[in-house]
């Protein structure tokens, strides 16, 4: 029932030019979706890490706390401030740094598959929240402007943040919405009773799984009366770890979300639909995945077998355009219709409602 | 500076009524205060276990989610059913099970030393979030009302959840205000600004330490604007985890938070002072702890070496009355004055704000 589009992957690293000499673009993947009149906007997350061609050298990036972009530290190997015993991350001084970093960049399509990546960074990392990136953007659409929620990466935690736009031209920074650790939020293109909903998906120290939560708001900063919305179910394809996922979308049968799943060996999507009037209410889910890590450029790249969404696109006739990162490289498309994802869902039985 | 109550330990297990035959209470700590005319209530975090008289069973606690209170289960001990290879839960069928579990009871007194426990519970666990128990309440009064924020336990995580009261009599639940994982709340007793403010202490699982945050809110239900406030301090007392303490108060200088920090050894309290405006900006903090656990009721009980307050009173004349858990087990008081305490705080520099 899902057809990848035969343009596969539809941007990769080589289609997007660094944001400053000195860095490469490693990935381009789990971009936020909107769709302008005929324009296919989306928000790309892309990853870069410094070129080194100097063996004696350790470089890392680090992003201003002034907003001035990613910057570049070259410090000698042998340096006693520096420890590279961790190949993920560079601890310089006692203070780590992680290996690469990523802002947030527009790509343009008319056709909805064919894009052309902005030459500049449409958002890049500012404050003391960002210094380790931000990552992962959902577009949402809600009373004549987008929220752009992405994840914030700092030595303080990972967290939540909000930016609103009129035009993708001009940002106004909303702050911090959810407090470490949270990533995965998307919020409703609607309200729903009166408030605003939001799917998010805190990870905890002790007790709890890394599952789906829904929280209210009145106003989009302020996010509380949080329900458990979804757990991860052992031995299934979303076992060890779900998060939302593109923005849920209403259908005739409720809010529809994609989400993903992990279980040991890879990242899936599958659907889950919520009551229309109480989305906390989950109504149906699938049993097994709407799409798996099969195609080489999802099960080879920066992280193999893992396909993840952040942006899809409703067309009027009930299309459902998914656009996923492959591998945590590139991106990709899927497409089916509304209808056969609903079809394909396992109802939920009330008691566990 | 800081005197320990001569009736030290002011309430103990044995002054606390069961809520339920076949239960014993094993801990009464980690009170709410509030001073209600001549009248200071403590509302006390009261631990339970199953008393166990027969070696051949297991017994454990759960708190049912209608609100009935805490049930005790027993099963033999060689039930395939039943795991009990971790001292600290016991899993039946599957599921985790804690050997104690808390609800919350006043104690009241006219002299501020002598408390008289009242024999039933005041709030029981409620829910699915409830589960394993409600703890560490904080009390402030607010626009005529008196706010309880608690932990919330459950298998979904650790959450914050708020109780709203005009008397003590009727209670008002507000729902989770804080998502897993989440404990240490203390709202503030008047707007800032316009908002209210709060202060609470996410873990993490991944980057990040168990910090203070501070949140803002327009209603109390909901939460945003989050801003990481205190840093635990590695090699110091408060090095390892810290978190709210009591609930603020203002002083002539700014906010007071009495908060605690643990060490790899102990817990101890000390104080930070925010700016009256600004909460979110750190004026100054205790380079030392203002009370360590040193008497026999702090060094040994449940958990060794604790002093933990959630409540503390100030007088019209400046006296600071600060009820404190301690060793997870009684009630201890120990007494000083907001001056002192303000006099031993070490300016934090501003580039460090």
């Amino acid at each position: 029932m899902m057809r990848r589009d035969p343009h596969n992957p539809v941007i990769t690293p080589a289609d997007v030019i660094p944001s400053r000499e000195g860095l490469e673009v490693i990935g381009a993947f789990n971009a936020g979706a909107a769709k302008i009149g005929e324009e296919t906007l989306l928000l790309l997350r892309v990853a870069e890490r410094p070129t080194n061609d100097d063996p004696d050298y350790v470089a890392f990036p680090h992003a201003s706390e002034d907003g001035d972009g990613v910057q570049v530290l070259r410090i000698r190997r042998d340096s006693p401030d520096v420890d590279v015993s961790d190949p993920r991350a560079v601890v310089y001084r006692g203070q780590l740094h992680l290996t690469s970093i990523s802002h947030l960049r527009l790509a343009r399509s008319t056709d909805g598959v064919h894009f052309r990546v902005d030459p500049q960074p449409t958002l890049v990392p500012s404050g003391m929240y960002e210094e380790y990136g931000i990552e992962d953007p959902r577009i949402t659409y809600l009373d004549g402007r987008y929220l752009i929620v992405y994840t914030s990466v700092s030595r303080r935690g990972v967290t939540v943040s909000l930016i609103r736009t009129p035009d993708f031209r001009t940002f106004e920074r909303m702050g911090v919405i959810f407090p470490p650790e949270n990533k995965d939020v998307a919020i409703f293109p609607a309200r729903v009773g009166g408030r605003y909903a939001a799917l998010h998906r805190p990870s905890a120290r002790g007790l709890g799984s890394p599952d789906i939560w829904l929280a209210y708001s009145e106003d989009l900063r302020h996010w509380g009366d949080h329900r458990h919305l979804l757990g991860v179910r052992k031995g299934m394809w979303d076992g060890v770890r779900i998060g939302a996922g593109s923005v849920p979308f209403m259908t005739e049968k409720g809010w529809l979300a994609i989400y993903h799943g992990a279980d040991e060996t890879r990242y899936c999507l599958g659907g889950a639909l919520m009551d229309a009037e109480a989305p906390h209410v989950v109504l149906a889910r699938s049993q097994d995945p709407i799409l798996v890590p099969e195609a080489p450029y999802e099960t080879n790249g920066f992280f193999h077998n893992a396909v993840f969404t952040c942006g899809t696109v409703v067309e009027p006739d009930g299309t459902l355009r998914i656009f996923y990162g492959a591998a945590d490289q590139s991106i990709a498309l899927a497409v089916t219709s509304v209808d056969e994802v609903l079809d394909s869902l396992e109802p939920v039985p009330v008691r566990a409602r």
